[in-house]
């Protein structure tokens, strides 16, 4: 049985003072529904992913909210993983279907996120890294990606520089994106100049707090070009201190090559992909763990425009988490809302000129305790 | 294939100072893993139920946390639907295994609620209404339980004498339990006069705010004497002034129907339920909406003992939400722990003396927007 993608809906990512919680989430959702020329009683079930409405928006019971503002007499739920929570959605609305239990469901990530000051955003952030040993002793996401990007520069002597450039590529991309946060060209120099956050992190190195939702539309049912290959989540010790290596992140590693196993492809097959890129290292390092490139190739691949537009594996066509922002809860589907629109054609401005087969999205977890790979393919 | 409940396990309820968010999460899931005799290599996915751990306890990204402490090597994530989640949880675990993902999953269901004042908990908990409608206009749940007593009262001649023999029974239940929050009996009279917390609804109509944490594991590989025969989830309308009517839950009478069905029996066939009693009223409507009582006969049936631990249906064993307590992430997957003890006969001091065949298990979220029945089944 195959899970295809039928529709696609996103607002506007970024600082959105005009736009609630439970309006993004409508408007995605509807946008979507509309997409794949639906009716609200054509929904089985919805899945919502959200990290943080509690302590942003004052809300919870976000499945029954949004499954009454848009009129679907289904079960609703919501799924939990932080910054995962999107793919995480993705991945259980996935097997929901493949259980035949539902036939068509849709997901929606949210997160409104600008309506507390950065304070407390950092904070409520920090709740999805060890609180008890690392948030409550000031350790915020920035340090602890910060201590990963040392460790790497340590080992395989990457640098600023290195990071610089996919910031500097994931703004550019963003430029094409009329939805993404950020339509600013940087230069290296800006990203390295850049006021530091926690060294050798600057302010350009890490992803913006953004508003915004982003909703897509799975069916065993209703026909689509492009389909959902494989779905794979992998979990590994939440704090940093309790991992085996600082420089590679092993959830990604395992959920990654049962996600090429189960596709039956290999890296190289992939034509496209969404990367995690929550900071720059991040995305350095997911290069590596989903097996693009070798820790040896890494700096060259950056350096000769590898994974730029026009290079041989476009990454962050979107933005990513960085140009396109990151409201937590919608990141995931957003992802996989960019890789399914470049695999249909659809992508507009931003659309790749080549044809695309195979398309992934990585969307990590805090700092690396959970990881969750999306394999899809467009079919011939 | 058959998804069989092989292990329990659940730590004491209450004001639980000395304990943490972590600590009891993990304390129920150690203990279900060495009830069923089992490795933590045996547990192929962890999920958790909780409802607000970042409001209560700064910390999320539970599935990654409690894998980490329990060692587990497994995908993990968190489920919510407010109150409900501990079901949706169980629910979300039993689809996974009808679908082959997964042949044995453990389901934790946590909430550490005391340590924040009983202010912040019960803004925490109105977060499970329609916020913007409700909660931010001062409707707190016992405003919205109380809502629908009167319009109960107003329809049917129920009153709170009704009510308050719903709290006696339940009080009485918990006597037995020695994981209850309460070992107090009460009476009708001390209902009735105990403080109004919103009319018709007093202090003793409604549950108390708990720590606490339960676990169970479901496995098709592994044999279990008692099987989890159907799981059922609807949704409806979040806010109260948009519901159909205020003295039935419209998502309880839809889970049921169809769970009575998947299961192939009627309501005289369930021998012991747990149900949703985060008030007097909520158990009282839910006799009605699963069948086991028509509105005329409600006050007669509370009257006559029907479901009393010696009445023709026992209801809330376990001492309910009411006696037991209400860590809200735990309450569903509590109601299902009591469900299989007893169908084992292992209830201990509370074990029924008959036979026992059909159990059901009630959670709602919010004032009704989520319902989920999980019906348990002993094998012969």
């Amino acid at each position: 049985m195959k899970v295809n993608i039928i529709g696609n809906g996103i607002t506007k990512f970024g600082e959105l003072w005009e736009e609630d919680l439970r309006g993004l989430a409508f408007m995605a959702g509807f946008s979507a529904i509309k997409d794949a020329n639906l009716e609200p009683k054509d929904i089985d079930a919805l899945y919502i992913a959200n990290m943080n409405s509690s302590s942003f928006s004052g809300q919870q019971h976000l499945g029954s909210l949004i499954a009454s503002d848009l009129n679907l007499n289904c079960p609703g739920l919501r799924v939990e993983g932080v910054c995962a929570s999107g793919s995480l959605a993705i991945n259980c609305a996935f097997n929901a279907i493949k259980s035949q239990l539902y036939k068509t469901v849709l997901v929606i990530g949210v997160e409104k996120m600008t309506d507390v000051e950065t304070a407390i955003a950092t904070m409520a952030l920090a709740s999805a890294s060890d609180e008890e040993w690392e948030g409550f002793y000031g350790v915020t996401f920035p340090c602890l990606y910060a201590m990963m990007a040392r460790e790497h520069f340590r080992q395989y002597g990457t640098n600023r520089e290195d990071l610089a450039k996919i910031s500097v590529k994931n703004h550019l991309n963003a430029i094409l994106n009329p939805n993404a946060h950020f339509h600013r060209a940087i230069s290296t120099n800006d990203v390295l100049r850049a006021p530091l956050v926690s060294s050798p992190l600057g302010l350009l190195d890490c992803s913006p707090i953004s508003d915004g939702a982003a909703a897509i539309i799975l069916s065993s049912k209703f026909k689509g070009k492009v389909e959902l290959v494989t779905s794979e989540i992998a979990t590994d010790k939440i704090a940093l201190h309790d991992r085996e290596e600082l420089t590679s992140i092993k959830a990604t590693r395992i959920a990654g090559t049962s996600a090429y196993k189960t596709a039956g492809i290999k890296p190289k097959d992939i034509d496209i992909a969404e990367v995690h890129d929550c900071f720059s290292i991040a995305e350095l390092i997911a290069y590596e763990d989903l097996g693009f490139v070798t820790t040896k190739q890494t700096k060259k691949y950056i350096s000769d425009g590898y994974f730029s537009r026009e290079g041989e594996l476009p990454i962050n066509t979107s933005g990513g988490l960085k140009g396109c922002g990151h409201p937590v809860g919608a990141t995931g589907v957003k992802q996989a809302n960019e890789i399914v629109l470049q695999l249909l054609g659809k992508a507009g401005t931003r659309q790749l000129n080549r044809p695309l087969r195979y398309g992934l999205t990585h969307n990590v977890g805090g700092s690396g305790g959970t990881s969750v790979i999306n394999i899809f393919k467009k079919n011939k």
